[in-house]
């Protein structure tokens, strides 16, 4: 539980994280089993940033959605892995000097930092490709219709079309001068598209065909506005030795955020209002979606 | 043609580059619209290390494979456009100034001198997301056991355990003084990982059962080194105007490679033993295979 705030957290949300965390811990030590050759630097920086930090909302999101169909352990932690991967690979490559240029995440020194920029990028493509790696794997669907669905889900969700493209429309924010509508639509790639797909693999894990996916969809968009209103929100207000890196980054800069163009109180409120949202569109689950529905409160409460 | 000698290429050889060339090209521009907001410069940088520019080789030793087998020329196209993407993605973040800092590329500036580092580092990582996102396209492949296969494949030859892995031990190579068995290690990663999987899914597509491809991985070994060799006696002795890129780079950083060990004539040699070995292993295939063994001789007289 060392990365989540105990204030928000209910009993069974507390057990279900510190389950996921220590299960995606175990399986990317499996993964990434040090190789005895000049690889080893490589191997450790990707252990650097996968392993032991982290709050694996992602994997929370993805393992309790796919707990609504009873989906093998084994295949959801191995997709959470895969997703995660693609989320540490994404946060080595931003904290890179030529992008956000972060000596800390997760309290610890960032890759770049710790090892050095040609290995962070290396180690974060490196990453990249063991997601995929990892989603073909029959441990992690025997059904290969199951894991290239699997594969095209998160490859659409990272790309240009999704967390990277989002990451551009970050970079050129400063000068952009974006309104709310584009904000909105920036924040649904950066970060929106991967929490989505979290949600989306736990279904299509769970063969729920596409026509049954719309109030997960519903509940994975609204969180994802939610989660990062609350970033910005915590990027103003939060407190940088409990979110173990840089806070105060927008600041300063003319950015545009949710913040800055709705203001911190009706920013919380909107938040608030997308969390009870997301969690009414679970009603049809009963009492199976409390979890998921725990987790969006979490999303705009946490204080990291 | 542009971007082939004319020296050694036979006019089977040199008319099927030029067809691969324009249909690879074809399918980026259509896989890669520009979209109207601010990702627009994430896709002109994608554009211009994707298209326009390359010798297609491993485009070439797929869509020659999978011709053995009948395998449909959209299917080939799209699965060869993956495995460029990821080639391309490789040489935007090896060119990095944290890299090898280079500026020119197929005698174009390098991404990051046309555009920025941080649009190189994303224009890469997107190139990246591309390749899995085509691979599970229906049009790659109506079977989805084969889509996953790809993925499977081409995640593996680009990871750590693969082309990413081989660059690692590039930089490393300087400090840790390799021996031949090492260098041709290094090799078999770096290079090699790619070219092995051009091969390898041209026979995934034509769906030839894992038994059978031993010849056709054989092929594959051989070419790959050979191509290594080749490279390390371009880098020696070739015209940097005619390559497009920097030259001489191994030179005077102590850095072990098959010219510094075995001395350029005996490279040459070797790598010309390598090649008719690998025509040899294709001769069950009859005059199916002549392409193949054609690109074979290609790969070690180019001269860029």
């Amino acid at each position: 539980m060392s990365a989540v705030s105990n204030l928000v957290v209910d009993d069974l949300l507390g057990a279900a994280f510190a389950r996921v965390q220590a299960e995606v811990d175990a399986a990317f030590d499996a993964f990434l089993a040090v190789p005895q050759d000049s690889r080893a630097r490589l191997v450790e920086a990707m252990r650097h940033a996968a392993i032991g930090g982290g709050k694996r909302v992602r994997p929370l999101l993805l393992t309790a959605t796919a707990d609504l169909f009873g989906v093998s352990r084994t295949s959801a932690i191995n997709a959470a892995c895969a997703i995660e991967a693609i989320h540490c690979y994404s946060l080595i490559h931003d904290d890179l000097p030529c992008m956000d240029d972060d000596d800390l995440r997760h309290g610890k020194p960032t890759v770049h930092r710790a090892f050095d920029e040609a290995t962070a990028v290396l180690a974060g493509d490196s990453l990249h490709a063991l997601a995929f790696d990892i989603l073909t794997q029959p441990d992690t669907s025997t059904d290969p219709f199951v894991r290239a669905e699997l594969v095209e889900c998160l490859a659409r969700a990272s790309g240009y079309d999704g967390m990277a493209g989002g990451q551009m429309m970050d970079m050129m924010a400063e000068e952009a001068d974006y309104d709310l509508h584009q904000v909105t639509r920036l924040q649904q790639l950066k970060t929106g598209a991967l929490l989505a797909a979290s949600v989306e693999m736990g279904a299509i894990l769970g063969r729920l065909p596409v026509e049954g996916r719309g109030p997960l969809r519903a509940y994975a968009r609204d969180i994802g506005l939610a989660f990062q209103i609350a970033d910005d929100l915590l990027d103003v207000e939060g407190d940088a030795g409990l979110a173990g890196k840089a806070l105060r980054k927008d600041e300063g800069k003319g950015k545009a955020t949710f913040v800055t163009l709705m203001g911190a109180d009706k920013a919380r409120a909107q938040a608030r209002m997308l969390v009870d949202q997301a969690a009414s569109h679970l009603a049809g689950f009963g009492e199976e979606a409390r979890l998921l529905q725990s987790l969006a409160r979490f999303i705009v409460e946490r204080d990291r």
